[in-house]
This record gives structure tokens, C-alpha cells and sequence, in this order.
């Protein structure tokens, strides 16, 4: 495949197959009406081209503000696709192309971009996950089932110290990785350094106790060349992940990080609801994270089962299992899935099955911190609740000779309750 | 003001007032159930205060999909304020403070982010725009009236060559301002190199007659070290301005452009529709601009009145007078609008008596270039409807002795008729 391709969900005060023609217009040569410079060459050149459209039905009013005005919004998805010449690998380009001014034309009443075909000589042109599962895997020292983690909490208002010993805390009880939260960067209250040297201490003083050094996410989000100094002290301290907000250092922010980061990259998409919540403008996930692996993320965030995030339980599992799925015909990119949000013991073993394996990062806050036995035992029903999926028993039957995990079920009875 | 505020416009399954305390406990300290190392002096410290709770409304159905589930779906205004110590100077992580998990919350059917009120200490420490208006004008050399640009068409398939030459043609008809398309990048079809040193050459023969040379917006937007090497090149060229898309460079890479760039940033926003046209949720384009501003955007796109885009005219008039407002109480940091997409000189005295005055760039494609006299006449044509503003003038009356204006009038008629 020579072209990019992209599939959107639209609806249209013109009809589907006519704004098909204005969006491949619009997204290419710039103007449907030709000019004398837009020779015949130059089209078959250039333009983008409709591959496919599908009406789906229609509506009587339009489901976004719309100028113009119509007795029927025809609804449907279409396939456009552009020749890679005119983009080459640029990322940033690709995604002025497929999610640029489309979104704002007065010749669809709704568009949401639900999947790219990337072709193989773009993936190959990028850098992809550089750690990717295998990788987080060998640096966490856990060979197989689901890695698990937890957030630090409070989210901001801790002094480094105070960060630090919550660390010390759930490294000594066994972690396989904590998170700085998003709201937690550089700020004056608790500057990076200080918590990235306190916390390493201490990380580095549980290991010598566990055998095993924790993974903990530093959040970098911050300017770019003030990520590139992180990182650089990062890997001095001996740390092994660095986490970026993917919204506000973008996508080009994500690739400058990636390029010169020797950690595997937590990215954190917060913002992601203003993207795709809305059923009738955005990106869905599947499409977005295949721009995200390009450029780097190695872990990516879905939110979890029945999480405190209004995003139903389906579309947490597409995006899971979109982020382990191949970026293209040739090239696998993957990256590791990161369920959280309201998570416990409860939905360890419906996120495996739902996923078809145990290659996730599961990150608990409550679902560890509020174990009545403590983080420990917190930790150890986890452990336990992989356990039993592990082996095909049931939780409940598993909880009875294993108490910590009978104490979290009791605990957080009712967390997975829809569906 | 040592705190940042946020307004919000939300509908709520719980109630307004409650949902503002979930917010802010969401986007500060992280939880509202408070754990043991949440003090009351680590609150007080760090948590998100709600300042005001206006009801405006109620709905029976909830505006976007959501998980809680009630019969009715409080409407109002929120005004939110965090300590700046939380996050400093850093546009990144204030922008996931502001715009970050909070869209997709369960206690909220929809959520618009409306304004920023940025305190003095983060707009002193941003560098902002570094031309602004006053820079532009001394550049271009237009010391009055409003600036008028055009948009290299079609947006792509032309040869570096074929930009040049055309390029050339614009230059020496007069024109002010000349951009790349936004789907103009640095492809293998057009490379940015051969594009810029090919437009630098007749732009300077054109000044050689014409007494004054065109600004032209090369398109550099790329991964972040190729938009310094395209920076450096296009400074040794003798280039007097750089074009990003904002959305695909993210707010960190602006900032990383702005460090290094000796030229105005011409900032477009394509894909804004995404962030805005939903009225359920998203962010509104003042409280967007303040944070491209504050990381050197010099000029910002605003559509235009009667565009081929949906978005209303009293919308973009907002978002104009926005750009030339005082970031913070005391830095003004003001940028320059840019009305582009189907204007023509109907639109030159509606924009200018709806902005106040005619600090804005006016770029027109087809406006310029479908003028059946050609692209002079089109260009003098904007010139005089100006004139005709700036003195008071009807514009029809002002074309009975201009006759390009009068030629442009007859083929653009009836352009501006939405309200």
C-alpha cells in the first residue's frame, strides 16, 4: 500500500457521497472548483481519492451546529486515501491531513475519524515503541502475568519526601510499578529533581530487600528541551520510565521525547475525553494510538473496566486490544495496554479474559491504598486474582484460602457491575 | 491573582455544585474520598478551590452518553482556581490541569472549557508572541490598514518551481502576505528546502520592483528538530515568517518553535474544529488562544465572517477581539488575527467595524485569484475596499470610480449574507 488511508463516520446536509468528494478536496488540493493550475497530472498526482462510501442512514435535524441547512442529514462512512509523496513520514503532516480543517466543514453535521491504514514504508520510517511489552517486562522483572501498579495519591500537595516514602512504602511491599500522577510536573511545590533523586533512593533500598527494583513514572510533561533534561537526569538516577502528557506536549512533543529518551515512554492521554467523547465529532482511539506508537509511546493508557470514566466497558477493551495490535501489515510496534481508573481485584480477571491475554499494566490507587490490610495486602490480592484467571478458577473460589484477596473482594463487592 | 481560574459551562447527572467539587478534586489532589495523608494543611496547600456555582438550567436527557444515569441534567457555569505552585510557568502542565481527565468524568454530560484567567507571574515568565502586530507590519512594510495575504493554490501537487513562479506573480502584484497551505509540508513531492530557496529568489527580484518584499509563511511544521533545522535555513534564505499547525506540533512544540525561531510564528489552528464545535463539550477558542499566545504564537487563525466553515460570525469576531487582548492584567503579549476561507472585499468593512479596528491579516484564495481581471486587480481591488473603510465609505459607492473593486463586487456578490 502506497496511500494512507482514513475511515470516518460522517453525517452530511449534502449527502454522503457528495461531502466524501468536498472533504478530498479539502484535505488535498485545497478547492473543488479547479483552477487553471490544477491540471488533469496534477490531480492524478496529488489529490486525495475516495475509496469507499456507504450510506448508513439519516436524520431530520443535524447533530452539530450546522450552516447549512437541509430537510435530511444523510449519515454513513467513507474511505479516503492520499499518496504518501505528499507527506512523506511526518507524523505532524500525516495528521494535519487526516484530522486537519475536515472537522469544521459546513458539509457535514457530524465526522469522527474511526481508523487509519498506515502504509508499511511510514511505519518503517518511524521509530515505534522502543521498549514495547517485552522491554517493560525485563525491566520490571516480571516474566508473565499482568504487571501491577498504582498511582501516588494525593495527587499534588505531597513534598518529595512525602512522595518518596509512599514509594519506599509500596516498593518494599512488592510493586511492580508506581506513577507520578498528571497533575504531579515540575512544579515549585515539589520540583522533579527533588522527587526524582528521593525516589530513586528509596527504590534503590527496596530493592536490596525484594531482589526486584520497582518501575516508577516520572511525569517529564514540561517544555522540550526541559524533557530532554529530565530524562538525562532520569537515567543518571538509575530511573526506568519516564511519562509525558500526550495532549500537551503533542505529537511532535512525543517524538522528541522518543528520540532521545533510554526509558520506555508511560503516555498518558488525560484530555482524551475532549477528543472522543462526543459521538458525533473526534477520533477514536484505534485511530489516534497508531500515530502514538509511531512516534513512541510504549505504554499507552484505555482507562479500565467499570472505571470512574464514563467510557463504556467496549470501548476500553477496542482500545486495548488496538494498542497490541500490528501499526501495519509489517510492522508490530506494539505497546503495552495500561487499564486504571477504579480498578481492583474485581476486574483483573474480565480484563484478561476481554483481552485475550495478560499483557497489560493494571495501576490501582484505591483499589491498593484502601486494602483494609494495607498496600501489601493490597498488592498480594492482585497478585492473587492473576493467579486464580491464571489458572481458570473462579475469584470467589480462589478467596478462600487466600485471604487477602477475600478481604479485597469484600471491600470493593460491586465494582464490576456493568457491562 | 496567584491562582489560576478556569470557567467552565457544564451539565451535570449530580448537580452542578456537586459536580464542581468533583472536578476540582479530580484535577488537584485527585480523590474526594481523603485519605490519611490528605491534611487539611496539604489542602489548603494544594487543591483546587470551586469560586462560583451558577445554575442556569436543567435537561430531562443528558447532552453526551454518561454512565450516571438521573432524571435530570443540571446546566451551569463553574469557576475553578488552583495555586500556581502546583505546576509553575509550565503551559504543558497547566494545560492538563485545565483540560485534562475532567472531559470524561461520569459526573458531567457535557463540559466546555470558556476562559482562562492567566495570572501576571505565568505571563511574565512565557516568552509570547515576539512580532505581534507591530513586528508584522515593520516587516512587511504595511504601516496602516489592514494587511492582505493569499494561500498558495492548489494546496498541494505543484512542483517547487510551480510555487515559485507563482509566488512571483503575487509578489509583484503587491501583495503583502503569502502562505503554504497547511497540507504543505516538507513531502517528497514539494521539499520545504527546494520550495523555500526557489520563493526567496523571486521574492527578492520581485522587491527589486515593486520597492517592498511579500512575507511568505513557509509551512515548517515537522518533528521538532527538523522545524529548527527548516528554521535556520529559512533565516539563512532571508524568509520573513514560519507556519505550524498548531495541533499537530502540540503547545510544547510552539514553545520549542518560539525558542528558536528570528521570525513571526504564523500559528494554524487546523483541526480546531475537533476542540470546538461541539456545544457539549470542548474549549472555547479565548481560553485556547491565551496558552498559544504565551508560548509565541504571532499570528492566530480565526476563520473569517461568511466562511465556507460552519462556525458562526459571532463566533469568529470573538475569537479575533480575543487575539488582541491583554493575555494577563498586565502583559498584553497581543497577537495578530487572521480571517482566511471565502473572503473577499465584501468582508474587509464588516471585519474591521466588528473588530474595532483593522489590525488583522485578510488572506483570500480564491478571492484574490478568481478576480476576472487577475490576481492584481484582485489584489487592489482588497486595497481599495480598505481605502473605502477607512474613510467612511460605502464600498459600492467607492467602486463607482474603482473599477477593480467594482469587477470584484460583481463576481463575489452576495458572499456575505449570514448574520
Amino acid at each position: 500500500m502506497t496511500r494512507l488511508q482514513a475511515t470516518y463516520e460522517i453525517e452530511s446536509p449534502v449527502g454522503v457521497a457528495r461531502a466524501a468528494g468536498v472533504i478530498a478536496g479539502e484535505q488535498s488540493t485545497g478547492t473543488f472548483i479547479r483552477l487553471a493550475s490544477e491540471t488533469d497530472d496534477l490531480r492524478t498526482r496529488s489529490a486525495a481519492r475516495v475509496e469507499a462510501v456507504e450510506v448508513t442512514g439519516a436524520a431530520d435535524h443535524p447533530a452539530l451546529p450546522c450552516r447549512l441547512a437541509a430537510d435530511r442529514y444523510e449519515q454513513g462512512r467513507i474511505t479516503l486515501s492520499w499518496p504518501v509523496e505528499t507527506f512523506g513520514p511526518s507524523l505532524p503532516n500525516i495528521l494535519a491531513t487526516v484530522a486537519g480543517n475536515l472537522f469544521e466543514l459546513a458539509e457535514v453535521s457530524a465526522i469522527r475519524l474511526l481508523s487509519l491504514d498506515i502504509p508499511d514504508s511510514i511505519a518503517a520510517a518511524c521509530p515505534g515503541p522502543q521498549f514495547g511489552v517485552a522491554g517493560t517486562r525485563a525491566l520490571m522483572g516480571v516474566a508473565s502475568g499482568p504487571m501491577i501498579g498504582t498511582i501516588v495519591k494525593p495527587s499534588v500537595g505531597l513534598s518529595a519526601q512525602e512522595t518518596a516514602t509512599l514509594a519506599g512504602d509500596l516498593a518494599r511491599a512488592g510493586i511492580d510499578f508506581i506513577k507520578d500522577d498528571e497533575l504531579q510536573g515540575n512544579g515549585p511545590a515539589c520540583p522533579l529533581s527533588d522527587r526524582a533523586r528521593l525516589v530513586m533512593q528509596v527504590l534503590d533500598d527496596a530493592a536490596q530487600v525484594t531482589g526486584r527494583k520497582a518501575m516508577y513514572a516520572f511525569n517529564i510533561t514540561d517544555e522540550i528541551t526541559d524533557m530532554w533534561r529530565h530524562l538525562e537526569m532520569l537515567e543518571r538516577l538509575g530511573a526506568s520510565c519516564a511519562m509525558v502528557s500526550l495532549n500537551s506536549i503533542g505529537l511532535a512533543g512525543l517524538r522528541a521525547v522518543r528520540d532521545r529518551s533510554p526509558l520506555p515512554i508511560h503516555a498518558h492521554r488525560n484530555g482524551w475525553g475532549l477528543m472522543s467523547r462526543s459521538p458525533h465529532i473526534g477520533i477514536a482511539f484505534p485511530a489516534m494510538q497508531k500515530l502514538w506508537r509511531l512516534a513512541g509511546a510504549d505504554h499507552l493508557h484505555v482507562n479500565g473496566l467499570a472505571s470512574k470514566f464514563t467510557e463504556p466497558d467496549a470501548v476500553v477493551i477496542e482500545a486495548a486490544r488496538s494498542v497490541q495490535a500490528p501499526v501495519s501489515v509489517d510492522h508490530a510496534h506494539g505497546a503495552l495496554p495500561v487499564f486504571s481508573s477504579g480498578q481492583t481485584p474485581w476486574q483483573v480477571a474480565p480484563s484478561a479474559q476481554a483481552l485475550g491475554n495478560d499483557d497489560f499494566l493494571m495501576c490501582a490507587g484505591g483499589g491498593i491504598m484502601s486494602h483494609p490490610d494495607g498496600p501489601a495486602a493490597g498488592i498480594a490480592a492482585f497478585r492473587q486474582a492473576a493467579a486464580a484467571q491464571a489458572q481458570g478458577v473462579n475469584v470467589r473460589t480462589y478467596a478462600a484460602d487466600h485471604p487477602e484477596l477475600a478481604a479485597a473482594l469484600d471491600t470493593f463487592e460491586g465494582a464490576v457491575t456493568r457491562g
